[in-house]
């Protein structure tokens, strides 16, 4: 599943397909310019850290493409949009690290004169980031099919799936490695309120690619466990830490624990531009608010009293100790994570 | 709200609060014969085990009421209907109590000659379990309160509330009880999924009762915890085993087990009526499966894909090492549960 982040010379927009309306509908949603593509990100037609940078590549294209090239003040109107693309959304350090990328290469380089140029070479390097991506998914699936033993059945939470990259996946690129290395593997998606990601997701797209996966309420994961149904957790992330503390999706941290406690190796799948040198730990990772509709609605269901306040949080920090090792395309990373960060990520770039 | 379980004496029926349709509505259904109340009691309109004792209790009333006094073998009619009853749902071990309690009542009382006396004496002995309960759940809470501090904030899992009782409830009584010696308390209400009984019952009845919540995704724990914001957890229970193992509804051993990562007292409370003398562990609990379309849809809204199977598991099993103490109205029963139990619950019976 590679076409979901599509670029369409023909409209000149990016197609996303839209994740909202997924499993029951397919459709797709018309990026034009920034604002699109921020009210895509902030509403989560498109999610998934790698997603976001891939779109958010995409996006300053089209912030290239929506200035007058007439203006002579026109770098600072492409600047202005890229600000704004960069905070969409707080938590997901791959937003902030691909639209400065985008920004140092286009700083980089002497050649581009004028807008046009600009965005001919921003369009082909949101394309080369997406095809860096996939390649990366891949990578990550070799090192972490190998983790998986023939016959496992592996409990992921949200989606860190194809649709949560440009494809094949980051958790998911661990199962989808295994399985293209010939072992059988099952999947429990945990449903993952309030998004429902897993439910709706990842339950959708390893359906798809014949995969077999059950679905459970995140409430069943300590029963499963108990059961001994799970033999291993790979879950994605959005943003780790300088010293592997991982910001994932709300509930990640409750089901590390669980998984301690019940002897089940955890691990976290993610591609090195998602750990972050700026953040020394999880404490200093901002999280996200979201709206109360995603919590007091499911569709147009109501499912809380008028009147009743809720909380939407959405992501929590696993600390480092409960993370048994980070899958990343450069290999797999075991602690001491401070160390074994310093030298095989950062080290590197 | 003691109304939630009412028999109508015009109408010789029992009139329930349909829980299912809750926060959103309040409907009445009504139960003429024993088909409805065990259509009620699997259906879930009514649901948590005190008031799954209570309803049928006056199933079996009405379970005499639809036998044909003319005939000889009135008394095997009645029996065979009290047998289905009993079988309505498996964990909750108060259903079978309440039967079987209804039952050695008629046997031990030698004054009921016929179908007619036995009706009466059932609706009257149905009316007294209720007000028991109702008076268990305020001694409940008046040893409970006592474990509350000014100031807590409690969290709770599932619906052990007014609604799950005769009314004032067995978790939601401890939480009562705090309020009505003064304490200010706030209560977290897990949503519960997938039947939500946090944020539609929890949530509905202290929002009535002018006690501060805010519902939460069951994702959301493990971050709430560790934001310091859960000072207790309480919860009620379908079923305790002779070892202090406790059946209550999905989801409650993983609150458990983070409630012991964090450092917070976990609390059960429940009547003493729940617990069993005839299970030793919670090993021997049977557990419910419940049917798929409560997990894969909420209300007629779609959240999995079609093809794709699910678990649907309607409780967990806590252990005993887990739990600070369980409540009950004869007081709180602490480690060594064994023994505690064994002195404190069987001997008195």
């Amino acid at each position: 599943m590679e076409d979901h982040i599509r670029f369409s010379e023909e409209q000149d927009a990016l197609i996303l397909l839209d994740q909202r309306y997924l499993p029951v509908r397919e459709e797709a949603f018309v990026c034009s310019g920034v604002k699109d593509i921020i009210y895509a990100l902030q509403t989560m037609v498109v999610r998934g850290a790698p997603a976001i940078g891939v779109t958010a590549a995409y996006g300053c294209y089209l912030a290239a493409r929506e200035v007058d090239p007439a203006d002579p003040h026109w770098s600072e109107g492409v600047m202005s949009r890229l600000d704004k693309l960069a905070q969409a959304r707080p938590t997901a350090v791959n937003l902030k690290w691909a639209v400065n990328r985008m920004r140092a290469a286009w700083q980089d380089n002497e050649a581009i004169t004028n807008l046009g140029e600009l965005a001919d070479f921003w369009l082909s390097l949101a394309r080369q980031i997406q095809a860096e991506d996939i390649a990366m998914c891949k990578a990550i699936g070799r090192f972490g099919g190998e983790l998986l033993e023939d016959g496992d059945t592996v409990m992921t939470h949200c989606n860190a799936g194809a649709l949560a990259t440009a494809g094949y996946g980051t958790a998911l690129g661990v199962i989808r490695g295994g399985v293209d290395m010939g072992k059988r593997i099952q999947v429990i998606a945990n449903e993952t309120r309030p998004f429902l990601q897993g439910a709706r997701l990842t339950a959708y797209e390893l359906h798809k690619d014949n995969i077999p996966v059950k679905v459970a309420c995140d409430n069943a994961c300590s029963l499963l466990m108990a059961r001994k149904l799970v033999h291993k957790v790979v879950v994605g992330a959005d943003r780790i830490a300088a010293n592997g503390d991982v910001a994932n999706k709300i509930g990640t941290s409750g089901v590390a624990i669980l998984a301690r406690h019940y002897g089940i190796p955890f691990y976290v799948a993610a591609p090195s531009s998602t750990f972050d040198p700026d953040t020394p730990d999880g404490n200093r990772i901002p999280i996200e608010d979201r709206p109360p509709r995603e919590v007091t609605h499911v569709g147009d269901v109501q499912i809380t009293p008028s009147g009743v306040e809720v909380f939407n949080v959405a992501f929590d920090i696993t600390p480092n100790e409960l993370i048994t090792g980070i899958v990343t395309e450069q290999g797999v990373v075991y602690p001491p994570y401070g160390e074994t960060i310093a030298s095989m990520i950062f080290h590197n770039r």
